[in-house]
């Protein structure tokens, strides 16, 4: 049975999440308590030497880092296909996933951590945060004003990788950078009803 | 005719250039003239909007983010693969491309960057840089103990994302770091030789 080892709030391991309830993929979920400092007690090493979530166990596999546990379990399990087969269109996501990760979800987490797990949110950090974050929103927004995805007419793993930064804005009322451009809003509004978010954000079961 | 804008000191576009180089692919290749601020000037920001190199042109299709633009190169172009396909060492691939990214290559351009460009390096800069190396070489040492590459068996684009930065700690009289791990090391003995990097490091035609 493949093993998921993270924890439900971590924005990498809900991106793993999402592609098993994609897929409606048995597996274990194995709780690693970051809150009690578990990713860096040496059973949690010993699967990630850098001491973050997620990792997974599938046989004799043992893998870590969730943009590339999330292209196994796509090439892996049957179901619905979350990678392109057009090739330019596989780049795109690829490009994508790559602003999520460069441009992207570093500004963005400097103002949802403040704001959702600070006793004291300084203002300057978020300022920056949301200094950080427009030129990739700008530069999505007017993508998707003309791709209703981000590699293009696919639901793919860019989507999923985007989506628990976004989804944390709004917990940190920070909404207003995602409903203030049109085409993010409603690409936000196409992927968030999908049953697999919903399933794990735990609207529904 | 495929175009690559970027720098040829720049170590994303020697990731580019060394994929194109494996592949024998003709290109055109535009000099981004970094040390003149050329990559951000509108024309290229036209391309890259946040100011980096590299991008590509190839037809309709305008791409940038190193790792994104060689994953397309490798499925469009015919040759030789750098991408295996069996799942497992695909798996494997992805993982080390991300260790580089986010555990290995920032570090060592503190190492670099330093040494190679500033008038005045800064020893606190560099220690730090050296510390911040330690678990991804040490990590790598114990995989290539058993593996010739960094995806298993299989050459592929995990080892061109290493070689820029690997590259970069000799000339900084940091290949320390590198011969006092024996596996690294004989990693390295096996792939700088390849026509591909003696040709992107300026030593072969």
């Amino acid at each position: 049975m493949l093993k998921v080892f993270g924890h439900p709030m971590s924005t990498c391991t809900r991106k793993v999440l999402t592609v098993l309830a994609e897929k409606n993929a048995p597996h274990e979920f194995v709780l690693v308590d970051i809150m009690k400092g578990e990713h860096k007690q040496p059973a949690h090493l010993a699967r990630q030497p850098y001491g973050v979530v997620p990792a997974i166990e599938d046989g004799e596999l043992s893998l870590f880092e969730s943009r590339a546990i999330i292209r196994y379990l796509d090439a892996k399990l049957p179901g619905v296909s979350l990678t392109p087969s057009n090739i330019v269109e596989r780049a795109r996501m690829d490009q994508w996933m790559l602003v999520e990760q460069c441009y992207f979800s570093g500004a963005s987490m400097k103002i949802s951590l403040q704001k959702l797990m600070s006793p004291n949110p300084d203002a300057e950090i978020m300022k920056a945060g949301r200094a950080g974050v427009v030129t990739a929103l700008d530069e999505a927004n007017q993508w998707l004003a003309k791709n209703t995805y981000f590699a293009g007419t696919h639901y793919s793993l860019a989507d999923i990788t985007w989506m628990p930064y976004v989804e944390y804005l709004f917990a940190a009322e920070a909404g207003d950078l995602i409903t203030s451009r049109e085409h993010v809003k409603g690409w936000w509004d196409r992927v968030s009803p999908r049953a697999s978010w919903q399933k794990v954000t735990g609207r529904a079961k």
